[in-house]
C-alpha cells in the first residue's frame, strides 16, 4: 500500500512550534481563569441529535458533522425513503435531511454553549451554584474551510451560572482585561446591553420589533448612517428619532455623551431604562479596575441577539484589523431548553485561533513559549554515553529539559539538529573529556565554549540558562 | 421543549474534581516528557477513511466511528445498493458495510499511532530525525462500553522515530519510571523482544510459524503450562523443548537466569540471539539508572505483535489488579503503510483512565490536585464589595486563587459554598470591618478566625497558605 497521506480540508496538524505557542496561549488564558475562581469542565466530543438540534438555527444544524451509526446503520433507513431516493435522484439533497436522523444518532459538538447547559441541567444536583466554570475544548462545524476558518478549533469558553449579579459581568471584563494584557496585545472591550437595543426599538416607534431596528444598525459601519437610515425610515421610525438617534449610535463621543443621550431618548422605555441603568453600574464597577483596555459603549452590538438578555461584550485587536477575537454577554434561559428555566448566566467565550493570528502578526510570542530541549548531549559512543546519562538525570532533576543524542552520528550532524530544534546548549562528552572529567559546553547562540567539571555542570548549565 | 438530556453511552462529563485530577495526571505525564526532550504535536479528531481503514485489522476497521457526509450524502449512494436493501432487507448489514464509504469519507481517529505514521510521512520535509515527540488526545472507539471500557478516552503516547539505538528503549523506560515514581504509584516494568519470540518459535521448531507459539503462550496466566504445552505439542513442538522452555517463560527466576536458559535455547536461531543481545545490552543500561521499580523479562508479553519487531515493553500495577496501565515497543516500519519504508520508532503509550482508577482507588491524587478557589470574600453588599474587589486582586497578584461572591445572599448561604467548594480560607468584610479597615479571616478547616488590617492581607493569607 502506497498512499499519499492527506487530512480533512479545514482541519490541521500542529507540528511542535505551533504546539508551544497554542500552550502558551491556552496556558496563560487557564491561568487567569483560575485566579478567579472557576474551574475545569469537559465533555464529550459527542452529543445526541436530541442534545444539539435546534439550538443554531437551521443553517447552524447543517454544519453539525453527524456521526454514522455503528454497525448497520443501513437498517434503521425507511423502505420509503430508499424508494423516494431511487425513483427521484434529483431530489436526494431533501432525502438526505431526512436520512440523516434514521442513520445517526450522535453528532460532534458545534460549541461549547449548549453542551454547558446541558452538563449543568444533567448534574444540578451535584453543582453548588454560582457555577463558575471554564472550559478549552475543540469544537467541529462543517462550514467551507477558507483562510483563518476552519472546521476544528478550539472554543475557550468562562461562564458563571446562577447569579445576577452585575459583578460577574465586570469580573469577565477584567478576565479580559488580564488575559490580553498578559499576552501583551492591544484591545478594546466594546459593550451594550439587550435592553438598551429594546428600549431603542420601542422608543423608535417600533414597539418589540427589534429585529427591524437591529438589522439595520447592524450595517451601520459598512453602509454609513444615511443607508441605516433610510433604511429605518421604511420601517416606520420618524425622522425626529433618527436625528435624535444619530449622535448616540456613532462611534464618536465618549460613554459618558452616550450615556446622557440614551438617558433622553430611552425615557420612555422602562427595558430601557433598565438596561441602561445596568450599562452605567457595570462601568462604575470597572472604574475602579484601572484596566489597561478601554471599555467602550457601542450601541451596534448585537452579536446572536435571540440569545442575549442583557449585557453584551465583543473585544476587538487594536493591533490587526481582524475582526472579533472574544465575545459574550448575559443570557437569561439558556438551561430553559433542557427543563431548568429561571437561571441566570453570563460568559466569554476567547477565539483562540484568531488571538494565534494576531499574536503570531505582531511577533507577540515570547521565545519562552517553546517548551523545546535546552541542554543536548552529544552522543560520542555507548561508552562516552555511559557517562552522559546520570549527569543529564542530574540536569533533568533540577528541572532542566535535556536530552542525549541517541545515535554515535557524525558530530556535524548531531550538531545540526541542535541548530534545527533551537537548542541552546550542547554538551559534549568524547573520550578526551570522559578521562579528563570535564565536559566541553557550547553555547549555540555565540560559539562560546567552556570546560566543566562533571560536578559542576548542573550550577553551571543554570547560570547560562 | 423539554427534554430529560443525557450524553451518547460510553462517553462521561467530567466535572471540576475529576478535571483537576486529570489536570493533574496529565501536567505530571507531560512534565516527564518535555524533561527529556519529547515535543507536543496534535493531529485533527477525523482523519480520511483513506488514512485510517486496513490498519487495525478487521475488528478494529469495524469500531471506527465514521462522519456522516454532509449535505447532500444520499447522493452518493450505490441505486443497486439501494435496491438491495430494499429487495432484501434482512442482509442490510452487508449493505451498510458497502454503504459506509458512500455516505462517509472521513472517521474519529482510533489512536494517536496510524495519525502520528501519517503526520511523519506527511510532514517528512520539516522534521529534523530522530523526532522525538508526545502527543495527548482523546480517541474515540464504537467498542461496547463496560465498567473502565469507554468509547471516548485519551491516550499519552511518546515515541522516538528516525533513531535504532537502544538508548531510546532505555530512557523511555526511564520516563516510565519517572512517571510513575511522581505519581507515588507501584509498578513493575515487563520486557520482551519480539525477535526472542521469533527465535523461540524457530528453536521450538516451528519455522516461522510465530502465531502458533504465541498464541498458546498468551494464555499461560490463564491456563497454566500443561494446557500450553498440550497445545505446543498438538502444533509440532517436541517434549524436549518444552522441558527446556518450561523454566524460562515462567514468571519465576530472575533476570540472569532467564537469560542464560536463553542463551542456551536459542543457540539455532539468529533472530533470537539478535533479540537476547538487544535485552541483555537494554537491562545493562537501565542497570545504570537506578530504578525505583523492577524491570522483568517476560517471554509471555506479546502485545500487538503483528506490528513490534524489537523490544515490547508493559506495565502493570502492584497497586491494585487492573491489567496493563502503560505498554509499547519498537517497530520497524510504521510509517511504510504511507509509502515512507526504513524509518524505525519506538513508543509507549500511557493509558491515562486505568491509571487515573489506580490513584483514585489507593487515594492517591493530592489535594493540591485541586486547582480550585483558595480564598473567597463573602459579600455584604455593594459597598462592602468595592473594598473588597482591590484587596482580591492583590491577593490575585501573588498568584493566589480569589473569588468574591457575586450576590449578596444570606452569610450562611455563602460559608456553604466555600464548603461545598473546599475552598479554605474565607475573609468577611461588612460594615464593621469595613469602617475599622480590617478584614476577618477564617480558616474553614479549624474555624479560627483572625482580623487583619487591609494593608497586610496578602502577606497573612500567603502564610496561611
Amino acid at each position: 500500500m502506497n498512499q499519499k497521506p492527506s487530512i480533512p480540508k479545514g482541519t490541521r496538524d500542529f507540528g511542535p512550534v505551533p504546539m508551544m505557542r497554542r500552550n502558551y496561549l491556552f496556558n496563560t488564558i487557564r491561568s487567569v481563569f483560575q485566579l478567579y475562581g472557576y474551574l475545569p469542565i469537559e465533555t464529550p466530543a459527542m452529543e445526541t441529535l436530541d442534545t444539539l438540534m435546534g439550538k443554531y438555527g437551521e443553517e447552524g444544524d447543517k454544519l453539525v458533522f453527524n456521526i454514522l451509526n455503528s454497525g448497520d446503520f443501513a437498517s434503521g433507513i425507511n423502505t420509503e425513503l430508499l424508494q423516494k431516493l431511487i425513483q427521484d435522484p434529483d431530489n436526494s439533497a431533501l432525502v438526505s435531511r431526512t436520512m440523516t436522523s434514521q442513520v445517526s444518532e450522535k453528532a460532534l459538538r458545534y460549541d461549547l454553549t449548549v453542551p454547558f447547559a446541558r452538563f449543568v441541567v444533567q448534574h444540578r444536583d451535584e453543582i453548588s451554584f454560582p457555577f463558575k466554570r471554564y472550559q478549552i475544548q475543540p469544537v467541529w462545524r462543517a462550514d467551507r474551510p477558507q483562510k483563518g476558518r476552519y472546521r476544528e478549533f478550539y472554543q475557550c469558553d468562562v461562564d458563571v451560572i446562577g447569579s445576577d449579579s452585575l459583578l460577574n459581568e465586570a469580573e469577565l471584563i477584567k478576565i479580559i482585561d488580564d488575559v490580553f494584557s498578559k499576552l501583551g496585545l492591544n484591545i478594546v472591550i466594546k459593550i451594550n446591553n439587550r435592553k438598551i437595543l429594546a428600549g431603542l426599538a420601542e422608543a423608535s416607534g417600533l414597539g418589540d420589533n427589534l429585529t427591524d431596528f437591529t438589522v439595520a444598525l447592524d450595517k451601520l459601519d459598512k453602509i454609513g448612517i444615511e443607508h441605516v437610515s433610510k433604511e429605518w425610515i421604511s420601517k416606520g421610525i420618524s425622522g425626529e428619532s433618527i436625528i435624535k438617534l444619530t449622535p448616540i449610535i456613532g462611534h464618536m463621543g465618549s460613554n459618558t455623551d452616550k450615556i446622557s443621550g440614551l438617558k433622553d431618548f430611552l425615557k420612555s422605555s422602562t427595558a430601557g431604562m433598565k438596561g441602561l441603568e445596568e450599562v452605567e453600574t457595570l462601568l462604575t464597577i470597572i472604574n475602579r479596575f484601572n484596566l489597561n483596555s478601554s471599555v467602550e459603549i457601542d450601541l451596534t452590538l448585537a452579536r446572536g441577539l435571540n440569545y442575549y438578555t442583557g449585557a453584551i461584550i465583543e473585544v476587538k485587536s487594536l493591533d490587526i484589523h481582524i475582526g472579533s477575537i472574544c465575545g459574550g454577554g448575559r443570557y437569561d434561559d439558556l438551561t430553559g431548553i433542557f427543563g431548568m428555566p429561571g437561571v441566570s448566566g453570563v460568559g466569554v467565550s476567547f477565539g483562540a485561533d484568531r488571538i494565534y493570528d494576531v499574536m503570531e502578526q505582531i511577533n507577540g510570542f515570547p521565545a519562552l513559549a517553546q517548551s523545546g530541549t535546552q541542554v543536548l548531549f552529544l552522543n560520542f559512543g555507548f561508552d562516552e554515553a555511559t557517562v552522559c546519562q546520570p549527569l543529564a538525570g542530574q540536569i533533568r532533576a533540577a528541572g532542566i529539559r535535556c536530552e542525549l543524542y541517541p545515535d554515535p552520528l557524525k558530530i556535524k550532524k548531531q550538531l545540526q539538529y541542535a541548530d534545527q530544534n533551537h537548542i541552546p546548549i550542547v554538551v559534549m562528552i568524547g573520550e578526551t573529556e570522559r578521562n579528563a572529567g570535564k565536559a566541553a559546553v557550547k553555547i549555540m547562540s555565540s560559539g562560546e565554549q567552556i570546560n566543566v567539571a562533571f560536578p559542576d555542570l548542573t550550577s553551571e548549565i543554570r547560570k547560562i540558562i
